[in-house]
């Protein structure tokens, strides 16, 4: 910051320049089958980060992103993050981290935005209606595989930025942007690409702004907390190898069976967590926070429908209960058990008796829950629900995923410039909402980095993330772009003494 | 049966024809590096019928068994047993069946061996210590997968016959084979066939023999029984696509939480079978099969050694207490889990809630166990137990294989000339004993077509079959040719009257 431009910071810098977004939304609105083409090209792309032969592609993808923000005259770069290793041991390079910059004005606020291109495993057999790597737009809804996560809220941003340039107006904040292609995995590469650059590119950087969630109704949200995430893995070796359960079967205990007893403790039939402790550290609810649930549109019958479930977990109550629904979705911990490694899971019949079985189960993290007590107390049950069962084979639990959840605080300046950007483009409060997966990304920004950080989802609350027949509404995406376009003005009006 | 021929049967067959063991046996002996290349021939073939892309293989390994057998001038033919349906709806020809005649004496008896060439799957990494279609003599151990199971039995089979026409002496008895390709999956279409051949080419079969199983020990032994297997699959449905775990969990009643909780009440962790009514059926353990455990070579400690247990089911009486791992392996039925398809399988971590998933796991069968009643036994106690969770999910049980136990009578004629083939060949007396895994082609053989049958193993108790490193001992071929040899000698011995 240089002397001479500290008084209109002091003031706000408001005053400098009228928001002209009427002819920014204008803009947008005229530029939309421009936007679906783009997203379109996007798509096409099947650019899975979880498949190894994809690899390619997912290079593709980032040169693309690299190349769309060079034409637009950022200053871009392609950092590479080194290589993965693959359960065989090859190396595999990860995809390239994309920067870039668009104003360098150092009396400005600087937002950097996060987003990823990766996306999902799909194939049309999993049953999508349309092929999900051709973008297909039916009524409105524009179905694709990553339309909504992530592709079409990384290319908002984008339009948002290239309105402004195409009016000639100046940013009213310097934009970053941090693009990366290995989110669905783990972000594989990321902490320490983020880390290393803490002093260079992040140095000036004010705000994060990631948008990779979604409203919880045809309301616009802003997100404030996510779940972390402890991921185990159980592994009960028995045999030195696999055995035919016919010549076998009765001498050998089975790993497969002492597996199934051990996962059958972790939670009840009604979905009360069984695992000593791990109740005792959630922060209860507050009568505000039980207020503010109550007040969020929340439709559980849709919510049913959409999912195709006849009864939820908690929502026993009575139908209009929609408190406890919200509450066991974003601020209680849950246990879920994805799958077994080793045993025989494809299609057909087999009478083996695996050697070796790898339960994967995770438990979803909330305040005040530590990562390290979760494992502590975990492996801790297991072992001694183990010991209980005398079993002569042995069991491995390890925790391969610690992540910590995340909350903001509502009423900091960037939600309050969310609640204004939202009001300007949607004539509407937003939701304030939470959201129940895991952006660890978010706690490496504020733990590590120090940085305040919003989320702002544009996609709808029933977009299909990680599902079949993934869409983005076109209605999201538009207005969303617009979002994007009120909310750099609005940052650029936060007080930097608020800093 | 022409009127000449009939006395010299009521006097049996043994004075027309001195038999030359001795000639035949250093035949054998002299030819054994001509058998090696000959299993080594067969075992480079990847007949593996479990593998849709190795179809072509299999379809040349049927070819290969045909030409051996035309060329030592047996009537052969390759019967089309028409398609089999992949889970995609695609069409794929089955492996072709052969089938051979030597010998159309009607004065003599007849035997068929019933025999299989297709293989489990095998990949070096699985574990294999050498290329496992590369058959690899280490210290008279030939590994290659298929040697053992079925390969070199079938081979003996051939080479017991080559040898009789090599030294110009007319086979004992009529020979005729049944070589198949699908019995690692399920012997597909092979039950129609032998009925469509009933009256033809099985008309005249005295008696079947099978090799498809090992010794319990070193010491030779004939094999009269073998469990049956119940496969059932336990689907859980719940939303009506895979959800992420992070968004959706704590909302949902997971269907794999309700799978678990139901599979874990199928078998105590000492190995007790829950289902009510299934310990009911099986017959007692009479003294005199108490008597013909205790009396049968088999070391607890090498066993535990040879899988990689500390500790057995059922040996907690003492570590000399062999009889009830011997009972427990081959006359009381049992649970496996084999393991679940819908869920997350792979390698690394998924955050997926599975929608649908199902459970494989078997009840080997015993006499007097009926598999129609253990059907329904185990789908009412499931259903009751899944009741009782009053989950929204539904649940699904259904029997894909219910295949009964087989047991023969070790007196009868065809085991007291397996005693003398035994007694000739290894100057000691076999191990009578039976087989924990399932041979559902014996049922077909001897309850719908009427055939008595005998199971003469040749393999090693220690060949791994199924697993990695699979192999067939030097001695056990070479040995195992011979002891056919004097089989069909022994057989052709019994008097026609006794059949």
């Amino acid at each position: 910051m240089n002397f001479l431009t500290l008084p209109f910071f002091l003031l706000g810098i408001s005053t400098v320049h009228a928001f002209q977004y009427t002819e920014l939304a204008q803009y947008v609105d005229s530029h939309q089958e421009e936007y679906v083409e783009a997203l379109r090209d996007w798509v096409a792309i099947e650019s899975d980060s979880s498949n190894v032969l994809k690899r390619a592609d997912l290079h593709l993808m980032m040169e693309k992103v690299a190349q769309k923000l060079r034409l637009m005259g950022g200053n871009v770069e392609l950092v590479d993050i080194g290589e993965q290793e693959l359960p065989d041991g090859q190396m595999l390079a990860l995809p390239k981290v994309v920067t870039a910059q668009f104003g360098n004005d150092s009396s400005k606020h600087t937002v950097c935005v996060y987003g990823h291109v990766d996306v999902q495993p799909a194939k049309k057999e999993d049953g999508w209606a349309t092929d999900p790597y051709n973008l297909t737009d039916i009524n409105g809804k524009l179905y694709g595989r990553g339309a909504s996560d992530n592709k079409a809220p990384v290319l908002a941003w984008i339009h948002a930025v290239e309105a402004y340039q195409a009016l000639s107006l100046e940013l009213p904040v310097n934009v970053k942007f941090v693009i990366e292609g290995m989110e669905e995995t783990g972000s594989n590469g990321l902490d320490a690409m983020i880390l290393a650059q803490r002093d260079t590119f992040f140095s000036d950087v004010d705000y994060i702004i990631i948008s990779d969630c979604g409203w919880l109704s045809i309301r616009p949200a802003l997100t404030y907390g996510t779940r972390g995430n402890c991921y185990f893995f159980a592994e009960v070796q028995g045999p030195k190898q696999d055995l035919h359960s016919g010549v076998y079967g009765g001498t050998v205990i089975e790993p497969m069976i002492d597996l199934i007893g051990i996962l059958d403790t972790l939670i009840s039939p009604s979905g009360k967590i069984l695992v000593p402790g791990i109740r005792d550290a959630v922060a209860p609810l507050s009568d505000e926070e039980w207020r503010m649930y109550q007040d969020i549109e929340f439709d559980i019958d849709h919510y049913k429908n959409k999912i195709g479930a006849s009864q939820l977990m908690y929502s026993n109550k009575g139908s209009n209960n929609h408190v406890d629904v919200l509450a066991h979705m974003w601020r209680y911990p849950t246990v879920s058990i994805h799958g077994i490694e080793g045993a025989f899971s494809d299609p057909g019949t087999k009478t083996v008796i695996p050697a070796k079985v790898t339960a994967k189960f995770s438990i979803r993290q909330v305040p005040n829950m530590d990562p390290a007590m979760v494992k502590k107390q975990v492996t801790d049950y297991l072992h001694s629900v183990f010991a209980k069962r005398k079993s002569p084979n042995s069991l491995k639990v390890t925790m391969v995923i610690g992540a910590k959840p995340w909350l903001a605080d509502t009423q900091h300046p960037l939600y309050e410039a969310g609640k204004a950007a939202v009001k300007r483009v949607f004539d509407m409060d937003p939701d304030l909402i939470r959201e129940g997966g895991t952006i660890p990304i978010a706690r490496t920004f504020q733990d590590v980095m120090g940085k305040s950080i919003i989320m702002m989802p544009i996609g709808g609350f029933d977009d299909g993330l990680h599902s079949q027949n993934e869409k983005m509404n076109r209605y999201n995406y538009i207005e969303g772009t617009k979002l994007f376009i009120a909310y750099l003005n609005e940052v650029s009006q936060i007080r930097k003494t608020t800093v």
